[in-house]
């Protein structure tokens, strides 16, 4: 199938839909790429592609030079790094990790201390762009960790991402990556309350979105999931349920520094009324529904 | 100085920032232009480029076709237009009377009715795009009231707007604008706790916007007050005093509405800190300084 013509070999752990389209571009570069799945059935498209399924994180990293995760909540990354047959127990001398989770940057660092002294450098390098970005390998890719390491993996990043940046030490990827979510976070309550606003007085919600998203008001979000909102398009590109865990961990963090983030406070607990109401596999435009007391008609998908 | 070319006669009240740049505009573009200011040296300039200079609101409808009015807060509306020597009381039969203020919608539609009982009509017309805009003749204009006035005084508009909307009847403008202005006030926590966020961890603020500036998080506030916050400077594009009177009616507008909208409310009631704090004449990107326990030095001018 693919010719291979590089001789880094490389794990990659976590096939989601951001995951599975990650390690195609990997392996369409000419990497050797092996894979593990928690469910199984995730990494039969890349093996029939050419990838080498393996039977857990530990026995990857013992044949890889670099590994790549992407798996969904921190409790995840931990097992995966730290547990008994985990990465770090099992990781070559001077292997990298990449944790591209968006995920807690305390664990990050902790993680980070934990490998440096086995010898091997772990980078946290969540991303944005979403399934979009990743089908089309033009991520942002944040990272944080040492500055050789994400040298040396830079141009495996590239396969991936457009804009990819060391932003700092270990968890400065992920402290990125939290900046990014708190702008999204009261962003989204700007969006959901101006057209909430606008279809209560009658004044029309597309006419609204030509007028005010080419000045002061406009936004990713407000030219992107307006009309979506207006449409009650709630259909997910982002998960409900993956942003309150994104901002869970940001008001970790912010708590931890003694730093109040009323918006990002507020909009997590509107969040959470979308989820007791059953609504955390909708997208994040789903906020809408909090403001028109859950009864807008809609599609999930 | 400028030839005439056009038969109708303009009157022109309240010459601030705005007004002035606008009313130049209609002036060069050939109309007879009467002007009145509450403050008379305001009027000077534009009395040494060719308009003429009355006493009184009263007295300059008494001579106009179309009234263009933008001052500054409700209750100087409400003066302008339903006062003793007011524009209604004055105003010639089939008049247009064009309020550019952003003001109260509730107020815009008792005058329009008020109006249309002496067989004048009166159009809300609030803008956006500042004070670059209005230099520049590309004001974003939203116009609620009748349709053929609102025909009527279009190519009038045009001298000072790029884009020029009929959003529906009287208040219609006004409620556009509160819609934008509702979605200025979450999208500014969105910014600024964004950035507090990046710059208590350590993260370089200007790297962090150039990444996250690309992606979902982005906005016309992120990716242009973003810089300014990093650099302390608070000098007014749009000053607090404005953007709280704004919040305040759109939040009185959705009360009678019944219509909940917490990110406004919390907004305002950070904006009405930074008031107290004596800061209401800076820009309102200065509600970062609400985020740093108003400790930052800056800049406001």
């Amino acid at each position: 199938m693919t010719v291979q013509t590089r001789t880094t070999k490389v794990g990659f752990i976590g096939l989601g839909i951001m995951g599975r389209s990650m390690a195609a571009h990997i392996l369409k570069a000419g990497y050797e790429l092996h894979v593990y799945n928690r469910t199984r059935s995730k990494t039969d498209d890349l093996i029939a592609q050419g990838a080498i399924s393996e039977e857990s994180p530990g026995d990857l990293a013992a044949v890889c030079d670099v590994v790549i995760t992407i798996v969904g909540y921190p409790a995840d990354v931990e097992e995966v790094y730290l547990g008994l047959d985990g990465l770090l127990a099992h990781a070559r001398p001077g292997a990298v990790l990449v944790d591209m989770t968006t995920s807690s940057p305390a664990l990050a660092r902790r993680i980070a201390n934990e490998a440096a002294d086995k010898g091997v450098a772990v980078l946290d390098a969540p991303v944005s762009g979403g399934d979009v970005g990743a089908r089309e390998g033009k991520l942002a890719i944040m990272t944080g960790g040492d500055e050789a390491a994400f040298e040396a993996v830079k141009p495996l990043l590239a396969t991936m991402g457009g804009t990819i940046v060391l932003m700092g030490g270990p968890g400065a990827g992920q402290h990125t990556k939290m900046a990014n979510q708190i702008a999204i976070a009261s962003t989204m309550m700007a969006v959901c309350e101006s057209l909430a606003y606008a279809e209560a007085t009658g004044v029309d919600p597309e006419r609204l979105l030509g007028v005010i998203g080419t000045g002061a008001a406009s936004s990713f979000l407000l030219n992107g999931l307006g009309p979506k909102i207006v449409a009650r398009d709630f259909a997910p590109g982002f998960f409900v349920h993956h942003f309150v865990k994104d901002m869970s961990i940001a008001l970790e963090e912010a708590e931890r520094m003694k730093l109040d983030l009323p918006g990002l406070s507020l909009a997590r607990e509107l969040y959470q009324k979308l989820v007791d109401g059953g609504f955390d596999e909708e997208g994040t435009q789903a906020l809408y529904r909090v403001y028109t007391g859950f009864t807008s008609r809609g599609t999930t998908g």
